[in-house]
């Protein structure tokens, strides 16, 4: 396999060529698209061997980094493919080919006058900057989903997982361009650390950053870049246990939030406890906490309402912040809703709150006034996430405010084109006293030419 | 009147205090904030004078800057307030009242599972940095789309229009917070230079921000912030005339969009003229063009099929380049639809582009390949405007390909949030082996609570 025009080429020609290829690419058809995926999982089943090698190699380097201590053995395993993996990767781009395509769908269609209609339709991003950190299989999930949606992508992955990258690079890379529709260039693969300083400033290039790692990594490429960051901080998710709540739905709630997968950003860090309720809830719900292996650390009120009961430890200022992504939970007793809410949208990080409560009053008050892209009631937090909500591919959970909020499916790598069809209107007729006045009645048709 | 909390209060101070208020003002009703719409109508009428004399010792400071040349005739025609422009401020303070509110619209409704409900709910942003020049207007004009979209706005405009600002700031402020569901500290005005540059660096306080001003400002505002910008760079428009085109409907579009009010940015600067019709269409519009005083600038070949005839110059590779502004027209020959793409695309800056065909498939090709937010086929290319395009107001026109792309209206100002409302669902059931099935089901209803 060769890497052809990628070898030598400087980050700059290379975005030159994404973006050439993005506007080709944008207008490959849905079966174009959907056959390019079922050959890359065709090509990947079939290059398996050199894949594993490519990856055998990486493994090698890793484990003297890890002998070092400078790699831990999570991020080892999740450098390592086998042939388990493959087959997830494998099975994950056939699935996005069934996905419906986003693009070329009419979002609005409106007559501005006789004959002079506009059209409001979905349309590809453009180049789309991908960096992450070595997980071979991320490569392949933000290839596919760029592909689907008609964007061109820039790849950055870590460099641990190099030779994996490469090889996956090359089977992705040819196996698309094989058909119809697909242009050379569409997907590009750097290779040295400076070039992620250096594509963080292509501006003129690239349309969206997505970047996949720790939260560190992602506030780093943030403040680093005026390119839009398609990407989430932290998730510091509450649960709010309220008065008026069934405590036994609170129970598993509150267990479910924080124990049933507590390395992810959708897991509990903090509980709130309504004082109402405290002095009977507290007590079950660290006993369940405890059974479970989870450490409380509690607010004064929350040790003194557990004094002789079970283990605890005091909470800090500091552990409101935290983000523990284990099996870890701060316990705060508050006055009612109005605390809570404020507590939440002070501490937490915009990601998913919920609430355990009978009353719909409070409940609505919560979800009004919380500020995050995900407010659960009476749910789990662990709920957040795109394929639970239904949108069949993950791009990632973004607690922006703009673009796209909460877990982000392929419409996040969409955006949109107006067309204005006429028959020769010009603007001058609209204009002055005597002005022509718009019609602007909604059309029932979708574009079609 | 009183500027209240605003004096000596430092930046971070006002970014915080607005962003407490823009969690209040996100949840107050249509009607709460379109009464606070008339009011600020109202009391900017009743205010009259004290406006006019805040203006007044403006345009005293300025006349002695354009005397000595450090502000111009046109700079100074936007810096004036006279009771004709404040009555335009009024109406269409007024009008935004009466736009739909495009807050708390169910976006989309599923159901994950039996009595597992997610809706998707339009909600504002949060804070909106809003960086304007000397226009006082502009004050008005932002701070009432902000208002209407829930979001809190941090004004800075040019120091120039500093005490004009101060007296529309007093008005608006004081006039909105009198009635029901709007917060105080909602608007918060900036009047030091140095506030914009600590401004860019609010990341946590801000969420968006929207500059208006002429394109190197715009620039300067995306190369040094990383909050997402909505604002535009350039309008370098393009007009195509194809072969197959009514020539005389290609006279009238041609001169629309150059002629009808060229310093505006959906104006065209470069006119594409197919080779096949190059000999008989452009010493007509070069006549047309003539007799509106339009300097036209042509590429080598327009220079042939003009010599003789009427006035030109020739068009240098800058001048591929150049938002003139002013009634100058850059004429190039392409050899067809393929070539005027890939001249488009090159130099264009992705605004508004317009094809005149009278063949549908090349009309297709065009709209398909040039990547612009509008693309017009026999129309002129300034009818891109959020007026015209029915939006109501317009916040901005887009040359972004994220979050919201060309003519942008309130929809522009708002973003979603998610509400699960379950009855004690929690996720452990959904996963692993004997995993529960997700209905994702399409809700008929809106959300209601």
């Amino acid at each position: 396999m060769d890497r052809g025009i990628d070898v030598g080429v400087s980050i700059v020609e290379k975005a030159k060529i994404a973006k050439g290829a993005a506007l080709k690419l944008a207008n490959a058809t849905t079966a174009e698209k959907d056959k390019a995926l079922l050959r890359i999982a065709d090509s990947i089943d079939k290059n398996r061997k050199q894949i594993l090698e490519a990856n055998e190699k990486d493994i090698e380097d890793a484990a003297s980094l890890t002998k070092e201590g400078k790699m831990s053995k999570s991020l080892l395993d999740r450098l390592k493919l086998d042939d388990s993996k493959i087959d997830e990767i494998i099975k994950s781009t056939k699935d996005v080919a069934k996905l419906e395509d986003p693009v070329g769908k009419t979002l609005s269609a409106i007559e501005l006058d006789k004959d002079l209609e506009l059209f409001q339709v979905s349309y590809p991003i453009g180049v789309i900057g991908a960096i992450f950190e070595s997980r071979p299989d991320v490569l392949v999930q933000i290839s596919s989903l760029c592909l689907k949606t008609g964007n061109a992508v820039m790849l950055k992955g870590g460099s641990e997982a190099r030779n994996s990258n490469e090889a996956l690079f090359d089977v992705v890379s040819e196996a698309a361009s094989e058909g119809d529709g697909i242009p050379e260039g569409w997907i590009q693969l750097l290779e040295t650390r400076e070039e992620v300083s250096a594509m963080l400033k292509l501006n003129e290039y690239i349309d969206l950053l997505v970047p996949r790692g720790s939260e560190q990594f992602v506030k780093y490429i943030q403040n680093n870049s005026s390119i839009m960051v398609l990407g989430h901080s932290e998730g510091i998710c509450h649960v709010y246990v309220d008065r008026d709540a069934n405590l036994d739905m609170a129970l598993d709630i509150c267990c479910d939030s924080k124990v049933q997968y507590p390395a992810v950003c959708n897991a509990a860090e903090t509980l709130l406890v309504d004082s109402a309720i405290a002095s009977e809830f507290l007590p079950r719900i660290a006993e369940r906490y405890q059974k479970a292996g989870v450490e409380v650390r509690g607010c004064s009120k929350t040790m003194q309402f557990l004094a002789g009961k079970t283990e605890k430890k005091p909470a800090s200022e500091e552990d409101w912040h935290t983000e523990y992504n284990d099996l870890i939970i701060a316990i705060k007793v508050v006055d009612g809703v109005d605390e809570a809410i404020e507590h939440i949208n002070h501490y937490g990080s915009g990601h998913t709150d919920a609430i355990v409560t009978e009353n719909k009053k409070t409940a609505l008050k919560f979800m009004q006034f919380v500020d995050s892209s995900s407010v659960m009631h009476n749910a789990s937090t662990r709920f957040s996430d795109g394929f639970r909500y239904g949108k069949g591919a993950e791009v990632g959970i973004s607690t922006y405010k703009v673009h796209a909020r909460g877990p982000v499916g392929l419409e996040g790598l969409v955006i949109y084109k107006y067309l204005l069809v006429g028959k020769g209107h010009i603007v001058a007729p609209y204009v002055g006293a005597k002005a022509r006045e718009f019609s602007h009645k909604k059309l029932p048709q979708n574009f079609s030419f």
